[in-house]
């Protein structure tokens, strides 16, 4: 199973696939769609929503990934973020793939085993459940790559025992 | 000039196309879209976005004029309709077509005169300016209206002062 985890936003949004079978995660493909705060928003979700498509179409993955918004302390940028993430969940409504909502606790929860644990922790373990060398930047990719793995660990409780093992 | 102005949400969607020509308003087409709420909310953009495509298409504005968002005391509300508005300029962007935003304030002050006008009237001389029998149903077809006539008034203050001579 191809899991896309994107981590949403309007200037970064991280996006990273994670394939899982037989309760092996295996990265495939991870990276950030940057836009410019000088282009009018209107052409940032233009630009946010084309590149999703591209991701989408490439990829093909079987299920989305995303990190459910919350109420943040700065109401202009949580619209804006919410109208960003509206595209590109439509975007992949569209191509009739299904979508799965974590909270960040619930990422937390199942990268670290946790819902207390710091930042860096969950992109230590990240990086290790996904044998990579180093943590991906920027910190919008890495953490997208988290909430596949939450989606992937979600999906099956067996192969979340087999998961925590790895540890 | 077709000036297409939407009430943004996402279980009704008011819009309402106006043509603005030396100095006079005329309806052209209103309605609203709607969706329902047993359907999942991933589907319920896909609708809107569709919907609004086919009535952009239809109608080839030369601008939309949207209601911009504010903080609502709901939060869980206030991010669905900023996830839905996102998808709705998101359309209009993917066209090309201007699009223009005001807040609720500056609506009442295009259409009534003064900032603290009552829904009512808002709706009132909405009817009155394009010369309606009655105040197009539901609300938000009439607010879509009002977001119209607003954005015309602002594009030419020389018009405004004829609209105001309406009255």
């Amino acid at each position: 199973m191809l899991v896309l985890g994107i981590d949403p936003g309007y200037a970064i949004i991280g996006w990273g696939a994670v394939n899982y079978s037989s309760g092996r995660l295996v990265p495939v493909s991870y990276g950030a769609i940057t836009t410019n705060a000088d282009t009018p928003f209107a052409d940032r979700l233009k630009e946010i929503g084309n590149d999703i498509g591209v991701i989408l179409d490439k990829l093909k993955p079987q299920a989305i990934s995303i990190e459910k918004l919350y109420f943040a302390a700065n109401t202009t940028t949580a619209i804006d973020v919410a109208q960003a993430r509206g595209v590109i969940v439509y975007e992949a409504a569209k191509r009739n793939i299904d979508i799965f909502e974590y909270t960040p606790l619930q990422v937390k929860q199942a990268v670290v085993g946790y819902g207390r644990a710091e930042k860096n922790q969950v992109m230590e373990l990240t990086r290790q459940l996904l044998k990579l060398k180093s943590v991906p930047k920027p910190d919008d990719t890495a953490d997208a790559l988290a909430i596949a793995i939450c989606h992937a660990h979600s999906f099956n409780s067996q192969s979340y025992a087999v998961l925590k093992n790895l540890k």
